[in-house]
């Protein structure tokens, strides 16, 4: 076994892309590296997506054994295989992409891989199969018996965490509470203090526009929101807020924070991808187990044609080991 | 009187930074433009920013004779000068703000004036004078009787105009209707043509995240939005969407877009600030006169130092030249 801890990638769905930005990531590590990157998958597809993209890698279920620049593989039996079809939507592709996941927990769970990373996975096809998550996060907690997650989309420019996320813009507005504001700043602050930040600058965003001008545009600062910031900054967490959503990012960008407190999907997901597009990796905190993933979909209409780009599966993997190296075994994330 | 059209900066409140960071966009300019640059305000606060500066310039309230360098100014009496003071909020400096916004509709509705600039005002101190209005926007609204108008959001590198701005998070999900997203794009439409754009590229952004995700996380696109743009479509606009929030600026800043259309306040004033914070400029569509502004306020804390930056008075000087330069005069902006 090697001394580096393990990165475990799920196949996501094998119509999609996933399949081959593994391998095109995988292709790019050092032998030893490599070795301690497993795929949690079918390793049928795997094999495919290699002769696709020209790797011609060495392979190994023996999980535990794989060293000297053979990958890993904990290889997942697939139902209805023949029903999975590149670039569609299929019941089977759903059932295995769903699989892999609930693999790659519970060798999370046991400890033999140190942070998972995910590759996409269609949520259609994952409702055909008959499991009815709004995505991967929602899936990871249920699986883990999480009660709440949050996401980060992190890259060395510019991160963000969020309140709520896959809510109408309605919704997240009812979101905003005290108790979900200062969870979500203590989860952030616990993530960047474990990757060794000694004290992390966080700033928390408004949710109206200039933070409501002291309740003309909207009450939920003065109601919520503040008394939120308050109980975190009374925990001693370095943070400051709520700040206009309109300038709190342009500040975090030029170096004043470490990370920003989003209280919806797109005002946290605008900067980041704007900034660093292809380097933004979406990042599980609140989970018992670790995992990043890649910031996009399963991208049907170029999957198996081997042109998929692997540079945000690389973002995700990378971070994923930057968390291995630096967190303590089994910390919470 | 020179060819070029004349464009008119407002002085803002004169407790703020307005007047100094007027003299030093006037100081940068060739004597020809600075001739065709009138100041609407007041003298004495001009004449003593252009000491404390050290521009050295030379003005003249013969509005119409200006040449050769001197500054034309429209000399607005102030009342209650002496009450005043440099930094801070008062009833005087609000009136005053008030006056000199009111000269210059007055100056452009008489065609004297090609295109306003204004100087920031503080609200406050607008609203402690009795003058009501939320900002800028709604006091040219209401000079010039004008229904509605649209903030624009100008830069070289990205553009957004906006279905609604200063109004709750909550309030702007009840604001983008059919009719109002129909009128936004409209109204970005016309300016871009006007500015030369042959069939400008425009792309409407979704109001939730993923646009709804088909109705799982809120129907406003389904309900409204996608009507508003239909409708422009058939009107013959170039006219794409929606899209997802977190994806339509990134691809109008890889060119793919001339203008974004946000629905909210945040989402187009995070993108545009982040990637151009000092040179995006506000403009406002659809009142019968043209007009940029600043896209940031009074400065009170750093106000009469000499130190205040004009690079973003700069960039909206440039836009308002650049608008009297390609449009027809008096057409509608």
């Amino acid at each position: 076994m090697t001394a580096l801890a393990r990165i475990g990638i799920t196949m996501g769905d094998p119509s999609g892309v996933g399949p081959e930005i593994i391998v095109k990531a995988l292709q790019e590590m050092s032998p030893e590296h490599r070795s301690a990157t497993a795929v949690i998958g079918n390793l049928d597809f795997l094999k495919r997506a290699d002769k696709l993209v020209g790797a011609n890698l060495s392979y190994t279920d023996q999980f535990d054994n794989a060293r000297g620049g053979v990958v890993p593989v904990a290889h997942v039996p697939t139902k209805d295989m023949a029903r999975i079809t590149d670039g569609q939507i299929t019941e089977a592709g759903g059932e295995a992409a769903y699989q892999y996941v609930a693999k790659a927990v519970e060798l999370a769970l046991a400890g033999k891989i140190a942070v998972i990373v995910t590759a996409p996975l269609n949520k259609g096809a994952m409702h055909l199969a008959g499991h009815h998550f709004d995505g991967h996060t929602e899936l990871l907690a249920h699986l883990t018996g999480a009660k709440s997650s949050f996401m980060l989309l992190a890259s060395d420019k510019l991160s963000a965490v969020h309140v709520s996320t896959h809510v109408s813009l309605r919704g997240a507005t009812e979101r905003a509470t005290t108790e979900r504001v200062l969870a979500t700043i203590r989860a952030g602050n616990e993530h960047f203090k474990a990757l060794g930040f000694a004290n992390p600058r966080i700033a928390v965003a408004g949710l109206n526009p200039h933070c409501g001008e002291g309740g003309i545009f909207g009450n939920e600062e003065i109601e919520r929101i503040n008394r939120g910031v308050d109980l975190a900054q009374q925990e001693g967490i370095n943070v400051k807020g709520p700040i206009s959503g309109d300038t709190v990012f342009y500040r975090a960008l030029k170096g004043e924070f470490d990370l920003v407190v989003a209280q919806f999907h797109d005002q946290g997901h605008i900067p980041t991808k704007l900034i660093a597009f292809d380097e933004t990796v979406n990042v599980s905190l609140g989970l018992p187990i670790r995992r990043t993933s890649v910031d996009h979909g399963t991208a049907f209409d170029i999957a198996w044609q081997g042109k998929a780009s692997h540079v945000n599966m690389r973002a995700a993997v990378a971070y994923a080991r930057m968390m291995a190296d630096r967190m303590p075994a089994r910390a919470a994330a």
